[in-house]
């Protein structure tokens, strides 16, 4: 089984609270997506924007997402963000630990699948390819 | 048990969405943040605000929360949103269902608590008033 | 001169707005870029999405931006926006203006072109076609 | 006259941008109200969290906002922000130019003001005070 991490480190703004002060939530999940994507990037090598060309695909679709809000943060917070990506057959799972001063504030678990167009635009699910995947085991 | 409905419809706008063309999916928690403020607006007869003044809280915090994304929905996409919220002693349950030309597209449950300010300004748990679930009975 | 306009009623959500407990200014540009959206699905009868599909074209860029921010709003307020396009030869200037309960609250005008990819997928201005201009003047 | 500058790195995310591949405009702003808090961050050695409690003010209210959109950016580019401040009497300018790879991609200038709130709650505009502009001189 492949699993491969990353952490990277996100400020909280003012825009991303709100009126009681404290992270307004959908914007972690902006935050999860955007770790995600640095995953991919770490592992890959590339950006999105360069994978999406180079490995002609349309992104990885979050199937479900579940999360636990255990503390609040706050604007001017530097939190950090550890991702975890595991490998099933066609989907994959990632969980996201936000915490700040090592209090685990946010626990998140994503599941992705591969996606594709058909010939008629549509998005579709397809097995994360071989290429991909063997980025992911060093 | 109480249990208490709302539905409201909501368009999905163009910068609701992402590169893919589709909604990018932290959008829906806000949707789905504004249709439980919806849902208590509706029992409670004022609007968010009103209520913060009437019943000297200071929101209904999240707990916890899952999502699963069955179809896709575009920019120009009237959707609806159906909620139901059920009352535990402490905390309450929320179900989302967000649809579009009758096609299940999203279904999330929420757990939410009632909460004030302690004398610090801290957020802690409080159980839901009487006088708030009686306007849910109804 | 070419000119049209529209209006329409928009909630400012808990989630619109900042540890202020006032709207959090970039919201209000999401809200002017769907009033645009909605004047022109109002002058062409069709949602963008299938504007998009029928004037193959990429969208209405914007060039540049000004606002004035007044008065603030807040959660629960129901706000008016009044839109009005005006075209000149090959931009086209739009005026948003919101207001809570008859006061004027933000002004904004926006300069947008008419954008059309060119053959390497690059974004590239063009006049507006006739047949969109002329759904505009009845 | 003072006047005080800073610059930081944003990565432009998947979810800032929209269905044309390009940053949906209003994100843009949430980088420059992100940026003129760092502005302050810089000058004044402290977070806004402890900025609102230190100098027992409400914000730096926008006023208006003017930007010119030159050439549009992507997700996965890493943008440059380079703010300038500028204090006038009772309110102050800031300037912020975000470019990528050297070239100027949009322009905004900003009047705000130092807010406080009156007795009744209402947010007032307040001459910046003197211990806070020094900070900007050094």
């Amino acid at each position: 089984m492949t699993t491969f991490s990353n952490s990277r480190q996100v400020r909280i703004e003012w825009g991303d609270c709100d009126p009681a002060g404290i992270v307004f939530y959908p914007r972690y999940f902006g935050i999860f997506d955007a770790s995600t994507a640095a995953l991919f990037e770490r592992a890959l090598g590339m950006t999105k924007i360069e994978q999406l060309k180079h490995f002609d695909f349309a992104g990885y679709a979050l199937v479900r997402t579940r999360a636990m809000f255990i503390r609040p943060t706050r604007f001017g917070d530097d939190v950090m963000v550890d991702s975890k990506i595991t490998f099933g057959r066609s989907s994959f799972d990632i969980e996201h630990r936000l915490s700040h001063d090592d209090h685990l504030c946010v626990e998140c678990s994503e599941k992705r699948v591969w996606v594709v167009r058909d010939e008629t635009g549509r998005l579709k699910p397809h097995p994360v390819p071989d290429n991909v995947r063997d980025r992911f085991e060093h």
